[in-house]
């Protein structure tokens, strides 16, 4: 996605460590009009498939989710990391590990939410080791339902996350596929 | 907001200890219907205001937050909670406590997407005690920047909320003012 790859090269600073930050327009700032392009990006991608859900975990992948799921005209999941008081005694878990925070976390989801008779397209804004996505994927693959496929703004895919979950057999669509960060420089695939 | 009103009565949930449960097409599960129709609320309620900026907290906030953002063509910015090992070091901070986790938290802004040049609306999908938006304020007042006013999707009035905040004079909008949940049921204002 041209408009994409523009963006990153403009205004993604890359850091040490393989991090590449787009907290100006994409997970911290949003800018709504690059991201009403990724919403329209993904249904193009996906609109062979009666998708009935939307589904991405807390928190940066809500906005990404939000305005796919409007094009598509069903509703938006998000699952949870906290442990809310408030949360439904009937989850589905699945435990990742955050890189970003160094730390593993539980994913939740409602039982109510995904079913068996779902079609669900998993969004998220990052594909890098992978954890989130496959925490994703096991939980649709608990609420026994079919997965449309994974829709990723941002690939790096010299990190295991492609590797991690290429075994399912899903479409996969990355908006922006990042062979290499070095020297500050992005190089897209 | 009636369509707001109608869905709360028909799919909200009451629960012991003042918690009404909005996860099945608020924030969890989200219908992006109501959703759109939210967003235009906003928009009408605030459209006097030239809005540079809209600032909510992850995560429940960022998908009505989204919508709003969009309606105003503005980017929008949703404060962290979490210390992410890539977050910037130039951060507005502020202290909350959240009741329904039981435990305060960190609230952070990077101080490069809200400075004194802004106009900014502050989104939430709630307003009960109050925590959240009060840091909000208290951000928005480090940033020296102007508050249009504070949009709330459900205010249970019957809590401390609004009269923590109404002392800063702002122009607050609720979409659903709740006055009383006896026995399972909500009362509007």
């Amino acid at each position: 996605m041209k408009l994409l790859h523009k963006r990153i090269i403009k205004d993604g600073v890359v850091l040490p460590g393989n991090i590449l930050k787009v907290d100006s327009f994409l997970n911290h700032q949003i800018d709504v009009e690059l991201l009403i392009e990724i919403g329209n990006e993904f249904k193009k991608r996906f609109d062979k498939k009666k998708i009935t859900k939307v589904l991405t975990v807390e928190a940066s992948g809500i906005a990404v989710a939000t305005v796919t799921a409007i094009n598509f005209k069903v509703p938006v999941v998000f699952a949870k990391k906290d442990h809310s008081h408030n949360q439904d005694s009937q989850l589905y878990e699945s435990e990742a590990y955050s890189f970003t925070k160094k730390q593993p976390y539980v994913m939740k989801v409602s039982k109510k939410y995904i079913t068996s008779v779902d079609t669900v397209l998993i969004i998220d804004d990052f594909l890098a080791n992978g954890e989130a996505v496959k925490a994703l994927i096991d939980i649709c693959h608990q609420a026994k339902c079919q997965i449309a496929g994974v829709g990723i703004v941002i690939e790096k895919t010299f990190q295991p996350g492609r590797g991690k979950i290429e075994n399912y057999n899903l479409h996969i669509e990355s908006l922006a596929r990042i062979s290499k960060m070095d020297n500050g420089q992005v190089t897209f695939l």
